[in-house]
Formats: structure tokens, sequence, C-alpha cells
């Protein structure tokens, strides 16, 4: 190892993992180097380079708390995020499309629990809405129970997490469905937003020329025994940056239409008044192989 | 972009950095978004994996401090450090080879300076050595007021930052060459040591089966105006870890004796009296292109 070079470093390095007793964690170490030192090797990185590269990384640790991840920002906004997703969660017949994530998903007491038909909106401003459908099978049979976590922006385009103003919680909860499987709640319409534009990720995305906009949408993440979790994001389907998601998210499947509720007879079967827009989902959920 | 695939992400992601000005940014930033989707198309990276990725990021930024960059080390353990050293110091005739930085080089006032022939021992307990030489041009002329920064461990394996019964600047300092490009010092002879076990990157080495060590050396950091600054390590020749380095650092030039000083001459020659080991090592710096 006393004589390695340029050439023969990434086969060192390969060599003493070579005995890993977990054939996928060597595997997927094995690729990782070896596309590290390509990438090193191929722009030619200089020492400096490589520096500000540690730099970066040291400020976008600095950056993630609880409340926001920067790593999963940066990994959202570089796409590799959104390929992990697209590798393995095509969907089948009768599932849902899955989608991103994002930094801003919270597990915990901040989530809470929402009665199917519940109100999100609370005091918040912006363009009443319900949010209304099942969750089923492939098939279509309904899932009773499952859960499903909701969370999205409000008006000023910021979520909970982000603005010491909004009550703790604002615009999160979790819902389980009926027995028919349905979910119902009021919101307010989430709107077009910039990610975290103030880090690290921020000043590298403005280094590239890039912008930060995300279409408006809700998130969900939802989850039934013996079906894998699906995450996914509705998005509103005229949204300005539909075609332009900074990170990548949007899939045609996802796209819902905000439609005005037409009649009190049609209110009243979501259980609100005329003047709110109307959002119908189906989500199916696949089963554990 | 709303019709993304896996198999057409990587483009989508590349046309948005197509505008970037600056075109070494832009040169970099393509060559790392297309490996870093490379290899997760290569291995097929789970939803789960990714996450576990993003959690061994957090805490690699939890576990950077001031005195502790553990980016670096992982740069380091996974041979990026060394890739990059040698695409870009391959050492020409008359200058001196280059190694790494590593994660414990601190810049400020805890390199106190110590004039030519002073002394790094204090109240370390070791086997005493004077290490001395000149800093020169590639021809052997002397560079005097080259500045020479200087770390090391001690006998309990670590540096003065891991270590708080450490006094502060312990076996850390700056010194200027002299009007002939000498520089002199006493100090103890290093040890080998484990790299910190303690944090992700000492369980990521765990998980890998590897071992954490480093063959004894000492740290140097030169800098002189109109020269490139030189970042290297000199190795215990007969150190058992030499040619399994944990980092990848070790090149054979850069292996030095420690051989004992036999005389009462020689020993006055350099300062010291019978009983020190000695090390004498000239560093070639390369001039500014």
């Amino acid at each position: 190892m006393r004589n390695v070079t340029a050439d023969t470093i990434t086969e060192a390095v390969l060599r003493t993992i070579a005995d890993t007793t977990e054939p996928r964690l060597r595997q997927i170490m094995t690729s990782l180097i070896s596309h590290l030192h390509a990438f090193a090797r191929e722009v030619e990185l200089t020492s400096d380079e490589w520096m500000a590269a540690m730099e970066f990384l040291a400020r976008v640790g600095e950056t993630t708390q609880t409340d926001r991840n920067e790593f999963i920002l940066a990994s959202d906004t570089l796409g590799v995020s959104a390929l992990v997703d697209l590798l393995h969660n095509r969907a089948s017949d009768g599932a849902a499309t899955s989608s991103l994530l994002g930094p801003f998903y919270i597990n915990g007491e901040r989530m809470r629990s929402l009665e199917v038909g519940g109100d999100l909106i609370g005091d918040n401003e912006g363009e009443p809405v319900v949010v209304a459908g099942r969750v089923t099978t492939p098939q279509g049979a309904p899932i009773a129970g499952a859960c499903l976590e909701i969370w999205q922006n409000a008006a000023n385009g910021q979520y909970e997490s982000e603005a010491p103003e909004h009550a703790p919680g604002n615009l999160r909860c979790k819902m389980f469905t009926d027995d028919q499987g349905r979910y119902r709640f009021t919101t307010i319409k989430p709107v077009a937003y910039t990610v975290p534009y103030d880090g690290p990720v921020g000043t590298m995305l403005q280094a590239l020329g890039r912008h930060a906009w995300r279409p408006a949408h809700i998130h969900f993440r939802i989850t039934a025994v013996g079906y894998r979790p699906l995450v996914t994001e509705l998005f509103v389907a005229d949204d300005a940056y539909i075609d332009a998601d900074a990170v990548f998210g949007v899939r045609e499947p996802l796209l819902v239409d905000f439609r005005r509720i037409e009649s009190p007879q049609e209110a009243a079967a979501y259980g609100v008044t005329e003047g709110y827009a109307l959002v119908t989902y189906d989500f199916g959920l696949q089963p554990v192989a």
C-alpha cells in the first residue's frame, strides 16, 4: 500500500472491504466507493475543491435539526430522492403512484389525530377545500383502519416547523380510515413555495442558477398492516411550477383538480358548505409481497 | 417533467444546471450528479437504504465539531482524500511527496510558535527524538522564513483535541525556518493509533469488518510565499501498520527511520543529549506555476 497511486488506490480501498460479511453492504459500498473515486478522477478534483465540499457538508450538518433535514433537501434537489423512489415504486395496476417524503415530515406528537371529516383549517387563511377519498387494495376493496399522515404548507408558503408564528402541528395530522376505507378532511389549498433557501443547499441552487420553487401539494404517508407504506403527494394540477419542480417530485397521476363545489347537496355530501373546493383521490396500496 | 421516469430523471436534473454560469462548477456538478445517480441505479438503492444513508450523514454532521471533522474522516477512510491528493501532488524531482491533512488539523491560537531548536516534549512521556532538516526549492536552495505547522499524537495515541487531559496545543506548533532554511524540534516518537472509532465512521468501519489503525506519523503543513503549500506526513518506517493504513496515507518516500544518536558529538550538533533518536528530512517545495 506504500506505493499506491492515483491509478491503484480504488483497488486498494476495495480490497479492505472484500471480506465484509454482509453481501448487500459490500455491494453498496463497492459501488459507492467506485463512483466517488470515478467522479474525483473524472473532474480531477483539486484539494481546494475537496475542502470546499467538506465545508459544504459541515454546513449541511449544522443546518440539519429535528425540524429540518438539509441532507434530505440536498438529495431532493439533486434528484437522488426522486430516482430512489422511481426505481422501486413503479405503480402497478390499482396501486397509487408514490413521490417524495421531503424534508418536512415529522413523526410524533405534533401529528395530532383527526377523525374522518375533521378540520385542519383552524385559523389559517386561504382557500377552503375538502379532500376526500378511500384507501383501497389494488382491486379497489376498502382498507379500514389505514393510517394517513398528512402535512402541507400554509398561506405564507411555509410548513409549521419553518414558521414560529404557526401553532405546533398546524396543517399536520394523522387520520385512520373508517370501516369503508374512507378518509376526509377540510384544509386550505396549499400554495407554491420555495424549498428552504437560506441554508447551504439554497446557496448551491443559487450558484447553479436554479430556482427553488415547488408546485403546491399536500403530502401523504399511508400505512396499513399487510401493505407497503405509501409516501406520496397530490399536486395542484394548474400550478405554474408543475413542470419545473425543484425536487423532481411531480408525477402525472398525482395531479388533482381543485374544483369548486357547485350545489348545497354536493357540499352536504362532503360535510361542508358551498364555497369549498373539492379534491377527491383514492389511494391503492400494494400488499406486502 | 411530470412524466419523468427512473430512466430519464438524470437528464432532467442535468437540464436544470445546463445554464450554470461557472463552467468548472457545471462540470463538477454534472459529474457528481451523474455518478450519484449511476450508483443508486447500479445497486437499485431502496428507500430504506437511502433513509439509512440520510441518517448516517446526519450523525456525521452531529459528530463534526471544531476539533473533529467526521466528514473528513469519512472521506479519508473511503480513500477519497488520498485520491484527491494523488491526482494533483505527483512529486516532481526535488519536491517532497504530499499526503493527507487528516481530521485533526487546527489552525489558530492552539498552534503556538516555536523557535528553531525548540521543544515540543513538555511533560509528555515517550521516546525522545529530535527532528531536523531543511525546507528547500526543488534544486535544494534553502527557503528562509517558510512556515511549518507540525502536529502529532501523544503516548496514549491521542491528539490533544481528543484528550481533555492534554494541555491545549500539546504536541502542536508552528515554526519558521531560519536563514539557511533549517527547522529543528524535539518531540516524542509518535505511536500507531486508531482513527476515532466512537462515531458514525467507526460504526461504518466495524460494519465493513475494517480496522481503524494508522501507522505512527508526524503531520506537516508547510507554506512559503511563492510556493505551493505542502501537506504531508512522515511515517515511522518499521510500524506494524505501515502497509495497512486505514486512511491510505502512506507513501514510500515519506517513511523515515528513527535512528539512535550514537555519540555526544552528534547529539550536540542537534542540540540534544545522547538517548535521543534522530529523524532528518528535507522538504522540497514546488514554486507556484
